[in-house]
């Protein structure tokens, strides 16, 4: 059995030996901090992402979707602040050519300091190195690093270049137009929500959308992490369903507190239980909240955020509006009790809700990872199974005929076509029923069906469920009922 | 009534107005060859790629789906021919900063020679450039401008960089390694099918798949297009639906046939009649292919390719193997009649089915699209509707109380919680029913269904059909059935 420290391991090795994620470009050693989703995983992300967006855009009269492009227009960036505060100092060592983020080295060599006694020193050097990051003193930092004698771990050497910023934005060239000016720089989201906010009033005026209203989105973002780790827990390209509700200004506590419940609501309906939850309200909040909190779970990796709750007040709007000279205005013909006139224009404000794609497909496998010890006293057994929920199952029913003969698959194929435009089935004729049970567990197949020859007096079926690998008959007539019922 | 020459430009705006499709960032004036999908664009899109999906991966048993990421390791793009093959010849005028395509420039001249009736001139000029391109003489190319005085169209100078090579895949800096070497570069996929060649093996051996087997993908991928235009046909970001088929060397014919045949059946249940496609043979082939061929359809702007079908031999499969040096290998145990023994090892061929999911959505919205004159003797009227199959519509049903009093919009949110979780479904109770009606058509929509007085003493609403405007009295109580029959 795993241990809790060693469960991580077991997970992300039977990710890839059951075809959920294999690390990208595999046959090319990998590339660093992006992985695949194979054929097993590829279904769990899609469950995943469809049942929130039929929960946010279905479920919500009052919110719809957009697909908005990776690409923009760069001066989104701008307005949104990406472009000067979404970046780190980094110095490069020039042997190795290894970067670093200048606070780290510093802090690294702090607390080496520190541990050989010399606290003093220690407490002076995270000071000077506070004080000159705070002037953007990029020549005041090198010589902090020379003049502290760091070296680069890998070759040993203070052979540095200059510390600059480092934005964590991937940049491409785009178009037709020559590159000498820069002009045509653009970058791929470093988050979705931006796509979000310059559609605002398209969405507002076509949907003819009453605050407040909310706007959902599923896509990918990129941002180039100097320390990507941790499995799909921390990549360079992720994918994120945003929300993003629009609403009165003066009224965000309450919406904030409204999106806070109803999104663990959701976590709770995908079956995992609350104590494995947990808020984390953010003490220092971002330049653009004015209220923010995670909503975290337990991995075994420890608690960690899987979602954000942020009241982002009408921080990008107001900024758009600036730098696109377009009027993000709404104008709200509700009375207000205080003055008995209509509130009139204002810029909304936003109460954000955000969540990984890849966080959530990690956060379902772990909890779904089971190992099992089936021991008895004559023989000894074991089993891993996937205890997702069946809506997020990537196959619903295996239909497995007992043997390859006597007419047994001609009636599983029957079964097969009745249920294959409902749900997705898998069907198996090969091996041992027992062993086709364990691949199904391994891949979190709820149910399995098993067509032997007593089908063929009785027209029923043995089902056999996952969870209790307790086996009934039932008739054939309603196999396709129950799995609906269970997808509900 | 739109003329077919306009047709083009009256969907394009109706995009816009009716939240289907919007230029990208348009606040800031829009970026070239980029599009954001609205609130009704995003729910039509993202139901054809689950039509796809299901019908590739789920009817299909020897079909199953990945979700490669955007980034791939670098050398994929070597080994599949496009870092040396996927550019052209590159010429930028220093004051307009325009990029053009030198093959362009100097045909364009040609064309002017001849129209002077200097035909021979061009003749010369012609045969000058294809033997100057074929040797890849780029000096000689830009002395051939140079010397016919060819000029920029914008700045009217012959202010002229040296002729480059211009590759049409973006790349961006990636990692944690500084850039000198040029090492981190990475590109953005452009074009799918690579994320299913590499993951071949991983697939195939986790998935325990045997040939023939297909592996399916749907995804963004990204060109740096030089003339990109014609709306969502040809953007810089596009997103394809992509299966790779892995066969027996030797039986490529007959899965290419087949193919072609499975896909038009496709199209055909989209409710798009056979006249509005025709199949395109290419005579010239790719490096890679042995047949190939384009499904066309019959768009406002002519017959243009939409999807399609290329036996691309086992030339990605060999090159992985040669570059990754992993074995691209399978085992073939079925027995060969020639010899009486098992095929054997073979790396496989592949047929593959391309699809462009914007050019779906541009064929879908093109068939969908009419402008009606439904004037009589007395007024005069028209409609626009997009008379899209149920299946792929926006929203299914809206749900219309008939006056905001007496108890309809409660009878109406009884249906509408009745109804959606099961389907799209949209609630409105402002404006007369024929207004309602008629944005109802201009997005779409297949049914709406009305709540009036007599419905608190009948239990029946009036169903209307999108298509023929016909209304009918049916029980509430069979509404959900209804829909639910349609999007069978």
């Amino acid at each position: 059995m795993a241990t809790d420290s060693n469960k991580f391991q077991a997970i992300i090795s039977h990710c890839k030996e059951y075809g959920f994620i294999f690390p990208s470009s595999e046959i090319y050693d990998g590339l660093g901090a992006v992985y695949d989703y194979g054929q097993w995983g590829s279904e769990l992300k899609k469950n995943i992402k469809d049942y929130w967006w039929m929960s946010m855009t279905r479920m919500y009269e009052n919110i719809v979707g957009i697909d908005a492009a990776i690409f923009m227009h760069p001066t989104t960036w701008k307005a949104s602040g990406h472009v000067d505060n979404f970046s780190d100092p980094m110095i490069d060592n020039k042997d190795s050519k290894k970067r670093y983020r200048v606070d780290h080295l510093l802090e690294a060599k702090a607390d080496e300091l520190e541990q050989q006694g010399q606290k003093e020193q220690a407490e002076l050097l995270l000071k000077q190195m506070d004080s000159l990051l705070a002037n953007d003193d990029f020549d005041g930092l090198k010589t902090l690093i020379e003049n502290n004698k760091i070296v680069c771990a890998v070759s040993g050497t203070a052979n540095w270049t200059e510390v600059r910023q480092f934005n964590l934005m991937f940049s491409t060239e785009f178009g037709a137009v020559s590159d000498e000016d820069g002009d045509n720089i653009v970058y791929l989201r470093p988050e979705t929500a931006q796509g979000i906010f310059v559609n605002f009033l398209n969405v507002q005026k076509t949907g003819r959308m009453k605050i407040p209203f909310g706007i959902a989105q599923i896509g990918k973002a990129f941002r180039n992490e100097i320390v990507a780790r941790q499995f799909i827990f921390r990549m360079r390209e992720f994918e994120q369903m945003e929300m993003q509700f629009f609403i009165r200004p003066g009224t965000q506590k309450q919406w904030y507190e409204y999106w806070k419940e109803e999104r663990m609501k959701w976590h709770l309906s995908l079956g995992i239980p609350a104590d494995q939850y947990r808020f984390h309200d953010h003490v220092k909040l971002a330049h653009y909240a004015d209220a923010a909190c995670d909503i975290e779970f337990n991995f075994p990796i420890g608690f960690k955020e899987v979602e954000g709750i942020h009241s982002r007040t009408d921080f990008d709007l107001k900024n758009h509006q600036e730098y696109s000279r377009k009027k993000m205005q709404y104008f709200d013909n509700d009375i207000d009790e205080a003055t008995g006139k209509p509130y009139g224009n204002y810029i909304p404000y936003v109460v954000e809700t955000s969540i990984g794609v890849d966080r959530t497909v990690m956060m379902v496998l772990s909890h779904a990872y089971e190992e099992q010890d089936l021991s008895t006293a004559e023989k000894q057994d074991s089993r891993v199974v996937l205890k997702f929920p069946a809506k997020l199952a990537p196959i619903k029913l295996a239909i497995l005929p007992l043997v390859k003969k006597d007419g047994l698959p001609e009636i599983a194929r029957q079964i097969m076509d009745e249920c294959k435009p409902h749900f997705k089935c898998f069907y198996e004729e090969k091996d041992t029923i027992g062993k086709r049970y364990r691949r199904m567990d391994a891949i979190g197949t709820p149910f399995c069906i098993t067509v032997d020859h007593q089908t063929k007096e009785d027209n029923m079926v043995t089902i056999r469920y996952r969870d209790t690998m307790q086996q009934e008959r039932v008739p054939v007539a309603k196999v396709k009922e129950i799995i609906l019922q269970s997808l509900v």
